[in-house]
């Protein structure tokens, strides 16, 4: 292997796979960035086996000839040695070489690094991916869906199925559910649907999700989502992140979701917003995050909540509207609080079923996102 | 106790004071702010017992009132919590009223917090510092001369006078100097001496030099710096900042300092920088940071550094001045590093007297700064 690159370029390929490294693993391969330079261009990879990321470098894009091939051939780089070595070369290209035994010879300006690395074909094959179903999504959409729901993941691995979000696809309409038993986060969105593709019912870790809202880049462009058995594909420009579906099946937990409400509010968004994080000061002091909250005839919302070692926070609200029993109830201001800050309306619909029953929050005069919080049993 | 502040005033104050708040003491009243109200204004306070904060919002500045008292006292209150809840307060002013079993009540617009605070008479009294020694010291030369000196304290704590920066203020000069035996940094000022203030060998822990410079404000204002027999004082406008000097006699470090050379080199310091910041990736591989450099009849500098595991990086500079006979020598590569990022010249001046002898970085054409690293034994 024998090439000149330009450094912009190669250092952006390596930042990119990069996030599939992972320092936990004792597998020293994984450790590597694999390099295949082909006539076409360059192509980095980066595993810790539950995702890969691909980017390619283009050989020639337009009038940009980004990769000079002399002789083509692979080879695995340490990854951050490499990747903070190419970062701080001060030339606009970077030479690389490889001999018979896998010693790469880096080049740019006079600086010179001999780097060894290892032998690509024990680098990890990357899954097979036949493209069952495939879908076309903005990444902004998809980024802006991952947030509202990938925080209410469960942590707990004893249901490992529970820490993925729950998507399903079908008729043009995108569902992404996320549940850990104590709160719910849904979003839908609707995409142009080419043909009747599908896929009900995967379930994606978060972690994972968590890692491609990172990669994915700010401006809006099309991915390209791909299933397969037991992976999932997502494809945007020349970069490629692929990642194991989680086994098991979701439970059905739609039916947490009242379908009609006792009481019905309406709160501006910021102002409840700071008022829970203004009791949540207090709440976690105690661990529990207990937040109370009463509803009063004028009106007006009562939240407070307290600490035995530090003291009480209460402060009032005006609703915008109240419609129905007036009642008190207790949640988990960390919840609510996770759940109010993915809301993008000026205004939020909290609707209740009882004390003891589920709290339902909507952004106003939307469907798009839903969030579910349990209220917790406590004496007022 | 009964009065309310505007809250942005209130709330820098408490940012000031809360520099002083350690996380490691299991003194409770350690981890609360006291607070004194009088005609003239709000006083807050907070210790480490090594370090104490004071904070002053004046009742009036100009046309400004910041302080509306109703009746004087004191409180200690939790600084944690205090610090958060007065941040997230949405009113402009707050109104706080203490009772006598030392329970506050803090009112802004709708929102009440009751805080359980403490006795004001168990909160550690101040240092009493005579002005024995006063000067005052524009604030941004303050900060550089911290910042050219801090890094190299010890942080070794069985010579704990080793872990401080030594001062000696005399003549309308000042400098300070730092030494972990591995190195040395000093940096030189003179300053608008009135009078003959002088103090001589008094120690400063390079951890509160470090609080000291974060708290000092960006725009240059004068600093007052007192010092008693064992007790620092710095300041600035209504900020009171008190320290502990460290006990002990600094060892006489200047005799380290070489006054001839044998090889002078004078080097950009910007390429120079970079070339042993790329040499520290691999040299940090190894643990000992080793770096080599070798000086070349044709005036160039050769800087390589080696790893078993990783391999082998070397680049060849241009020196723009090289006098003297040729040397090998090798060195800390973090350390050097840590001795260039002060440098605020274009070229730095590097005198050498033999390869197992002290290397001392100047800037090129200032005696501001001087840095001084020892070599390493190695076999080239």
């Amino acid at each position: 292997m024998k090439l000149s690159v330009l450094k912009d370029e190669l250092d952006k390929a390596i930042q990119h796979v990069s996030k599939a490294i992972s320092n936990r693993t004792s597998i020293p391969i994984l450790h590597g960035i694999k390099i295949d330079a082909s006539a076409s261009g360059l192509q980095l990879t980066a595993s810790d086996t539950e995702i890969s990321i691909q980017s390619f470098i283009a050989a020639e894009k337009g009038d940009v000839r980004s990769v000079e091939l002399e002789r083509p051939g692979s080879i695995v780089l340490p990854a951050k040695f490499f990747s903070e070595m190419v970062r701080k070369l001060p030339s606009e290209k970077v030479e690389i070489e490889v001999n018979d035994s896998f010693l790469a010879n880096i080049r740019s300006g006079t600086i010179e690094v001999q780097l060894m690395g290892l032998d690509p074909e024990e680098f990890p094959l990357l899954p097979q991916i036949d493209a069952n179903a495939v879908i076309s999504v903005p990444s902004e959409l998809l980024k802006s869906m991952i947030r509202k729901t990938v925080f209410a993941v469960s942590t707990n691995e004893s249901t490992p199925v529970l820490t993925g979000v729950l998507w399903n696809v079908e008729d043009g309409k995108i569902r992404f559910t996320a549940c850990d038993r104590h709160r719910l986060a849904r979003a839908e969105s609707n995409y142009d649907a080419d043909a009747d593709e599908r896929f009900n019912n995967i379930v994606v870790s978060g972690k994972t999700l968590g890692e491609l809202q990172k990669i994915l880049p700010d401006q809006n462009t099309l991915v390209d989502i791909v299933v397969s058995d037991n992976q999932i594909l997502f494809r945007q420009n020349s970069l490629l992140f692929y990642a194991r579906l989680l086994e098991g099946t979701y439970p059905d937990v739609s039916k947490l979701i009242p379908q009609t409400f006792q009481t019905e509010l309406v709160l501006e968004t910021k102002l409840f917003t700071d008022a829970i994080d203004r009791a949540f000061l207090l709440s976690r002091e105690e661990k529990t995050n207990i937040v109370r909250m009463a509803m009063r005839e004028d009106m007006t919302v009562e939240i407070s909540s307290s600490s035995s070692e530090i003291g009480r926070v209460t402060e009032q609200l005006t609703a915008r509207e109240m419609v129905g029993e007036r009642l008190k109830i207790s949640f988990n201001s960390k919840y609510m609080l996770d759940a109010l800050r993915v809301m993008d309306s000026e205004s939020v619909h909290i609707g209740f079923t009882g004390p003891m029953q589920p709290i339902i929050i909507k952004p106003l005069g939307a469907n798009d996102t839903l969030q579910l919080v349990l209220p917790y049993r406590t004496t007022h």
